[in-house]
């Protein structure tokens, strides 16, 4: 398979981490999202992702999976174990809530393609829009901490859909300075991922087009 | 199963269509967005919702769910018919990213969240705030429109995810008077599951809310 990928994407990021945790060998392929205007824009790589969003997932019939979401649960249902969701609907149902405070409630509005138009068309200057990229993750934030209970990971003792969300978020928090005071299970979790060699393998600065 | 919904969500006229299509009845609780300044903030409706935000499904245990998409695939997964997913992997993440671009790209920035942030937080007044609400619709829906093909449906010959959220996204776009002329396949769609009665009777003004 290939990975169209960028070290700081949280979203790609996200990807890395699934492939990982089910040992699937992936090759890289980097996609600039600043260098040259954004290369996720060229006419090349809209051919493969007309979106011309990262991250796309080429599989090896040719086909490409786009929407880091839709990528993660088609790996969960081509690689059974291990499992990135519980079994019963119902637990199902909880942890992909839990994922989607921070892929419908967090990471789409933090965008860079939102960050860029609140600067340019909007005229939003560089303090107000910090304050609106630490809004919304401490809004999520404070949702997601207060359904956290004490198992070792977002839900359950083995990583779901909920903590391969988590950690690239939090990496983005720690990089424009969010206070986690406030987050002392998010960041515990954050912690207990960042100990296995499948996270670790995919934080930003372990890639290699990380600058 | 009770439904903490309101009339103008979209996020809960997915959830009103998907119980419709499984021929599932509902207890209709409206939680007035706007009215008391907004009832999805009080003490009452948190304690069921947390996160303060529509729509939530209350199960006959009690358990309630959240994020309109998670309890879109648990309906799917407890009543396997009609299926809202094809029975491929590939099928699957096909379908699923497609309601993906509504659900992660559109519907979040233009959350009425969002549109009060911009307001009052960023200053933003009515007209450039219209402007980016229409922004983001045209961006997800040129991005849908080109992925779509002759399809009764989003995807094959019966409704799945993707046309769930994408009535109700174009419900919005109708609402927010944004030119619908570039994108003949989603109109066509549109008004083909219009013509159904599960959508039919999932339209806001049908709701008993509906002012």
């Amino acid at each position: 398979m290939k990975l169209y990928d960028y070290w700081r994407s949280s979203a790609a990021y996200r990807v890395r981490i699934a492939l990982n945790l089910n040992g699937q060998a992936y090759e890289h392929i980097c996609v600039h999202l600043v260098k040259d205007g954004g290369q996720q824009h060229s006419a090349d790589y809209k051919a493969k992702n007309p979106q011309g969003f990262i991250p796309a997932l080429e599989l090896e019939d040719g086909t490409i999976l786009s929407q880091s979401m839709a990528i993660l649960e088609y790996l969960d249902e081509t690689t059974p174990e291990p499992a990135f969701l519980p079994a019963s609907p119902k637990e199902r149902a909880i942890v992909r809530s839990l994922a989607q405070i921070i892929t419908s409630d967090i990471h789409p509005v933090n965008n860079l393609r939102i960050l860029q138009y609140l600067a340019g068309e909007l005229g939003v200057e560089d303090e107000p829009k910090m304050t609106w990229y630490r809004h919304w993750i401490t809004k999520g934030f404070d949702a997601l901490e207060a359904r956290l209970g004490d198992d070792t990971f977002c839900f359950g003792d083995t990583p779901t859909l909920a903590d391969i969300c988590l950690v690239p978020q939090v990496y983005n928090a720690h990089r424009f300075k969010v206070d986690m005071t406030p987050y002392p299970k998010i960041a515990r979790i954050n912690e207990t991922c960042l100990k296995l060699e499948a996270f670790q393998k995919a934080v930003p600065e372990n890639q290699p087009d990380a600058v």
